[in-house]
């Protein structure tokens, strides 16, 4: 975690948050009470996509030496976009759209693989949601190869919502699971598709899977039962480019 | 680097190598000159896939503060297998090879990733060159998912021999090249084939390249250059699988 990635004390973080800068976390001391600490609540209020963590201050104490005042925001290293600004806009140049939803990807070199793979392949967005994803810090960066910075990141505060309007905005929605009762490569990816790749231990969440058209599993022939979700999110990616000719 | 990877001390090196102990490397301080570190070398001779490296003494250092006496040696954490008599018997059971190569790949997590592909997969070996691959360690093996517990893993002393070997075997070369003539999807790779994946930055080398059946390549539709190395087996390696039905 570089230090350009933090910004330390609550008037700082509070000062960050109404000048607009994009913020994925802040972690506060548990028991931390002050007029100050509740306009740094206040401020949080407005932004619901910053995910706020109450934590033991030794964790605090880890990222930092200096005087934090028992709170510090992660500042993302990326400008976020809307799914619902992107995809009309995508239909309307005649393209035909093609994102690619993380739900509950942790790890952050598996999400900067991901990115790569979707930059690499042109994937027109990349959707995570604002709690329990991986953070566009700069290892994620990194092990994008610079993806991160090229192509559209949305944070969505509902994944099921977004999944909701991308359906009916005319997206077939493809979840990848190991449940899935079709293999990947009979399934039609040529429309506009989004394609939903799960968290590295649990998959992709029951609600988002009830929602999907398809469902569609990678043939496994070995007796490990599951691929690393980047490579399993490049094997679909690149069969979806395939049928796209 | 587990401490039970490592071997401490010219004489139990020595004796580590009589026993036929699996070793990929040994680094030696660099002005080492004994009566028993020439035993060693007359020792590593007779095991030409040993990789020996001499260097600075404080990188020895750095792996233990034990008495090394200049030495350490690296214990492969698997057995390796030969392609010569991998092969033959694949086609004697009626099957169809399908060989991963890995021509420099260095990175241990890019290797452990590609070998929990292969062996989801149903890739029948991976095969790799006694110098200038990744060790197998405990990092590898961890990042594999278990899966070089699983797949043989070939160790040869020239990539160049093995290739040579596979053609004569009727096993179809296939390197996975950016300056590839052909995309993947147009190449046959339902007869028995050897997928090539090259280095992380150099690519597979020129005089493999020579050798090839086939060389295609991954559309990228984007800024980036290139996948990553192990997002680039998988996408290939399925795509075998998808044409083999």
């Amino acid at each position: 975690m570089k230090e350009n990635e933090l910004i330390f004390g609550i008037r700082a973080i509070i000062e960050a948050i109404q000048a607009g800068k994009e913020i994925d976390k802040v972690i506060i001391k548990k028991d931390l009470q002050s007029e100050l600490s509740r306009e740094l609540f206040a401020a949080l209020k407005e932004k619901p996509q910053i995910q706020l963590q109450r934590v033991p201050v030794e964790r605090i104490n880890r990222y930092t030496r200096k005087n934090h005042q028992g709170a510090i925001a992660f500042v993302s290293q990326t400008v976020y976009q809307k799914t619902e600004d992107i995809v009309p806009f995508l239909f309307e140049q005649g393209k035909n759209p093609f994102i690619v939803i993380l739900d509950g990807v942790t790890d952050v070199r598996n999400f900067g693989a991901i990115a790569r793979t979707c930059e690499c392949a042109g994937v027109d967005a990349i959707v995570i949601p604002s709690r329990g994803g991986a953070l566009v810090n700069a290892d994620a960066i990194k092990t994008s190869a610079g993806a991160l910075h090229n192509i559209p990141v949305c944070k969505e505060k509902s994944l099921l919502d977004t999944v909701k309007f991308l359906k009916n905005s005319g997206v077939k929605i493809v979840a990848a699971t190991e449940k899935g009762n079709k293999l990947y490569t009979d399934a039609c990816l040529a429309d506009p598709v989004a394609v939903v790749m799960g968290a590295e231990d649990t998959g992709v969440s029951p609600e988002i899977l009830r929602q999907c058209d398809e469902m569609v599993k990678i043939p496994i022939n070995g007796n490990i039962s599951s691929l690393n979700v980047s490579v399993a999110a490049g094997v679909l990616i690149y069969e979806t480019i395939r049928q796209r000719g």
